[in-house]
């Protein structure tokens, strides 16, 4: 059997092929020789599989698709506080060419937009690095993020910094309010650089679902970025990444994205995949009009807007009854089942505070569970402890170790085992939590 | 015992009980002179728990918070084109009291600031209603969302309608560009009496838990709105909702909020649950001080931020092994568990690529899932078409008919049963999709 | 003979004949309907005369020319302080359809622009008119700039009323922030009573000569401003009178002007004429096509250029000379000549300098004087007084009392003469100012 | 005797003496460490005159009030239209730091602001001029202006460059609209050097002087410019000169201006006197505060504003009478006197209209005209050749050649003479103009 993914890209495709709409970008040569109909569609998912269909290892620069990659590693290597006050992270309504400072401080709008990108970039690496290193910090940076070494595209280098002028008044701006604080030509070198790096759209791909996979490479296993500064990259993307369009964007597609000049297009959905398609010619927006169309439509099919409202997850408590008869040897077992987040756990919580256990031995069988959050983790446990508190012993079934440090904390006390035998079977115990802290029972 | 969460709410609100800053809104006696250090803060889950500390039955006025409900009408009343052709998409990046046209047409450029909400409201409700009926439609329409009737507060009415300059501006600013095209004055008044009906924190946070519930009343289980409706007015929440504090809310919040000027914040993680909270002191951006301090501990402490990844979920595939020993009455069993979306599906299919099972019987085992969206439920299909043709019989256990309509298309052909022993040891079937349908059997 | 004048007029009307381009104003059906090819010219001297060619006696609408005359009367009813902390003066560069208000105050840019103008009629008359009295009042005011009672086209108010919109708009909102304080309505609609001011090209370049003649009408002879009032309004129409057209018609025409539009077109040079043209059709900045080519050409043609520097006049002193023979006798004369301003006065004083005259009686000859401004005024009497203080004895020959008030100050003293021999032979004086004053002698 | 004016110079420096406000520029150290309480003031006169008082011989950096004489220096080397092609002359309402570029050409709104005076600089001069000789071909110009050679603040230079990033942004953005052409940052630092030109108070007071000598220096008597590009610098400073404070100071104040960074303030007053003063504390505009003062003072006292509307002439008309008798020797009279200009030349042909005389010879006497401009001369010619036309005799009485020229055209006839007697006795003529041009005979 052929998987059924290359074949919904390859249709996919197909549909927007015959949409020869839009220019390339013809500030450059470079950009304006460019084959227009080029055109290629990858899905990475976190797990590190890739399925593409079309022009996917076709090499083009990156552009300003490096801008979200770039703001991560500056809050990499700086920490979020030095970069905050150096760019924001407001949306500004308007095209990708305006400049956006703020009237005040000068300080750039967003890190999407080139003021705030140019800005990122001098804040990645640690301080103190010279334009060269720094360079080299950003494209380390970027391939670790596609998951293999990328290198510059010479040319673009210097054809882009023939017609930097923009770039140029942009930095010397904020080097002007001391935004920037080293010599705006060399930071737009720099970033002009960072900009010319060579990526295909299996490499996009892999960048974004690295973002989608809480910043851990699902190719490499190497943790690129911490999971805050994912949440912030996402974010920003959500809001200032699709330039004077963020609205429709939002509304209609629904995934954080970044467009780039040379025809690239990334969108990453926390948890689910990265998307990357590759078509070089630009609506007026300076987004690539086949990738557009693309990310409308995957969008719409898979059902993949951040927010699509997920189907009503079946009871997280798939069972609540009593074993071991009627009598003191009587269990009360609470069978839960599924990913318990905040709204799952608040199910078991209702499940427990309704109840009011007659039985002085409770099981939380976690069997069928397949995956538990900090909170949720903290609201059971605590259920765990207030029921120790009202008298129970407590026990967890826990046989795949999903629940990790299971201590319920001040006054509580729980058994955690590893199938239902041991709970039911099992003879009572009095230790508490506190004196003798609640070991994992195997 | 005890249910962990009303704890936790009081817990929040105490700690922040301390902050008396920020400024009640004095445009109109009425607010001038509520009682700043109200305060209360409730969660309402999509299967409608309720959870609140607190004043959470004061009643006080909605304010902008009807904005996105009222959008929400106009969506569902008229249709999309008619409503974006009015107002449109985009966040302004300005303060609340601009009026943010679009310079060429006059549109608003989202209905979360008056302009839009103005216009919103002539769009509620079907076209040629005067506007005591368009009054009717739309408080009828906020009752639907909170799960009671709602009322007015006339004295804030006639107050608010002598302080209307601003909006009566706006208003026939609209009605010069064609926006409005009826009365403005009558507008205004329908609006002012729209932002007039009085809400509890309670209410609010059932309104919100409606949208998070996929525009079903979790409390009386009334569709209120269509899910198109629901992921257009949560879109436009997240990216426009908060004023000129978009960005900032977005990154450190993430949680599509709406703000009134009485004091109430309203949250809605879609899927998940409804928030709301109560607080008449404002900020300078014209949100209530202490409800934006509870926002933010809510997103920190729970996850909720939209952008947060999830932890990634135990294999979908539980188990994919043969049964029936190793001759030709071995039968494959690719065992799923949890709720299974695109990604989900997409391991799936994975799974059935990689294995090329040599067993003529092969079993899809949905025992263990909870929920399947569309494009899973499409996508486990095509995999069982496409086994079809490969000669396989398919067979799908599925106790709990979580697979809807379960054809497999053009050449496809499968067999649904409620238990594993009925896929294992049934006779060999040979009837196909197209020709006879598959039915469920039950 | 006849006048070169109309002949003039009548070629410059010939040569813009043709032009047809531009749009009427359509707003309203009234404006639509006007006939497109009216065309007319007029020139209104400081003294009364008036030269016409074409459709000078057509009545139509005043509209927004009635912009500077209101203004004007709002300087003269409530005095500067309390008209300019409502409506400011600086050129918005914005068209002329634009809100434009200062962004903090709300206070209008100008008194050109709508919002100014709006503001404007409301100041117009003492506080507490009512709108009926206020309205007349401003039409009283209008007509006593044309010297004839104007009347308004009820037709046109009604309809504008119907299309009043934008002008509703700007009214609440300046009621929003307190410039205005009356009910907005009633105010859009005396401006909109004062727009609708019937007026012909030749009561339009009356209007304007009046400006042009200090404030007072040519014909009528009445004051009906204040000197400081036509400085401020010519001054504000320089700079802010053509909408964003400002400094192209600053540098290409260089004359205060305002349009109107149902086709008006007035300039006043200061001292000069007022200048009217009539011709419905409009430029893309709402001012009339054929209008604003006549007025070039009348600039260019005439050297009507506010910044058109003079010709350099001849030495105000026209002789400086000793009658009376070498003796004792001997009288110093300086004959001056011309009208005498700061810089003419500057030459006398120089003249009196250099000359350091020997001889003890000496003579200011203003026979050939024909004006003397207030700053020329001073300083000649202070060369009086300082030649006094010398030891000279002073005289002026001022047969036409050319010096108002002839008082050379503290220690100065000085005869007034009628004709140069009573100054030669009159017996030597000792009178000093101060003791007595001086006295005009007969 | 002493000169009244030095006198009230100083006695206005002693009013503004004690007002110590505002701040000395401090972004390079050159201008932190002015001595703050400099102050003077100069008045040339546009026949050389200088009046002084204070500090009026000490140097400082002539900055932004370099920028109308470069504007000058663009137009006359260049020529208007390539110049308006890339720098505007709209008021931007604007600080002076702000850019301020139309936003769809990059066009900088006026030569005033930095991005408009910046572009002025790389016009001067031809064409493919270099950086170096740019510079000195300004040098001169502002040293022609001055009527000396001026030489620049090489310290002050070096730290402009130091702290230019903002005039480099600006440059890198008009380089990136293709308003400049060359390397922005060697137009940048010959802008700079442009702006360290040093120069005294009684230097700018000589610019200015020229200005208002129609381009030509009083001092020197070189034409700098022509008098087209004097009426254009003119009206852009009384538009754009004074930054966001154009409209207060067109009303207040009336008179062109510049100021600059250093302290000094320019004024030019057409046909009048160029006013200069020194004073380095600035206000929050960037103009010198106790200049500011005194330009208001000078207004004021010596009725200096350009909209200042001048005294009623006396009648240009001086008699009109019938010399030699009743009889056929009769001749009619008409006397002119004073300076006459288009509204003057409009009294005589309406009096030659009104009078109809009946005798043939007319005498057109213009022994006590002192100036006649070209609009004047043609209507006064046009006068001679129509009665010409109605079988007159006509005579100028022209002693001192005031009319230039003195041709009537097609169908007229003059006969120019020195003295009445001439006029009043000469034989009758005949000749015609056309047939026999008229001669001016002595």
């Amino acid at each position: 059997m052929r998987s059924v993914i290359p074949d919904y890209l390859a249709e996919a495709l197909g549909d927007v092929e015959s949409d020869t709409s839009g220019q390339l970008a013809d500030y450059i040569p470079e950009l304006a020789e460019a084959d227009p109909d080029r055109l290629g569609a990858v899905f990475a998912t976190v797990d590190g599989e890739v399925y593409g269909a079309g022009d996917i290892d076709t090499e083009f620069t990156i552009q300003s698709i490096s801008k979200p990659f770039t703001y991560a590693l500056a809050l990499a290597d700086r920490g979020f506080a030095p970069v905050l006050a150096k760019v924001g992270v407001e949306p500004s309504g308007e095209a990708f060419n305006q400049i956006s400072l703020e009237s005040d401080t000068g300080r750039p709008f967003n890190p999407m937009i080139n003021a705030g990108a140019i800005t990122a970039h001098s804040l990645a690496g640690p301080e103190g690095m010279n334009p060269a290193e720094r360079v080299e910090r950003v494209v380390r940076g970027l391939s670790a993020f596609a998951g293999r070494r990328l290198r510059m595209d010479e040319a673009v280098c210097v054809s882009e910094m023939e017609h930097a002028h923009r770039n140029l008044a942009i930095a010397y701006m904020l080097r002007g309010y001391g935004i920037l604080t080293e010599d705006p030509r060399a930071v737009v070198e720099g970033y002009i650089r960072q900009c010319s790096v060579l990526v295909t759209a299996r490499d996009l791909a892999m960048m974004a679902a690295t973002l989608a996979n809480r910043g851990v490479n699902p190719l490499t296993g190497e943790r690129v970025i911490r999971e805050p500064v994912v949440r912030q990259v996402l974010s920003v993307m959500s809001t200032c990444g699709m330039y004077d369009a963020a609205g429709d964007w939002a509304t209609q597609v629904g995934i954080p994205a970044k467009s780039g000049v040379a025809g690239g297009l990334i969108g990453a959905l926390p948890g689910q995949i990265g998307i990357a398609t590759f078509s070089p010619r630009l609506d007026a927006h300076g987004n690539s009009v086949r990738g557009v169309s693309l990310f409308g439509r995957f969008s719409s099919d898979m059902g993949l807007h951040v927010m699509e409202v997920p189907a009503a997850a079946r009871a997280i408590v798939r069972s609540n009854h009593v074993v071991g008869g009627g009598g003191p040897n009587a269990v009360r077992v609470l069978q839960l089942q599924g990913g318990i987040g905040f709204a799952g756990a608040e199910r078991v919580v209702r499940e427990a505070v309704n109840t009011a256990p007659e039985e002085v031995r409770v099981v939380l069988d976690l069997t069928m569970v397949y995956a538990i959050d900090d909170v949720a983790r903290r609201m059971l446990l605590e259920v765990v402890r207030r029921l120790t508190l009202d008298g129970h012993e407590m026990y967890l079934v826990d046989p795949e170790s999903i629940m990790p440090d299971p201590d319920p904390g001040d006054g509580g006390r729980v058994t955690v085992v590893t199938d239902m035998e041991q709970a039911v079977f099992s003879p009572h115990t009095v230790a508490q939590s506190g004196s003798r802290p609640t070991k994992r029972e195997t």
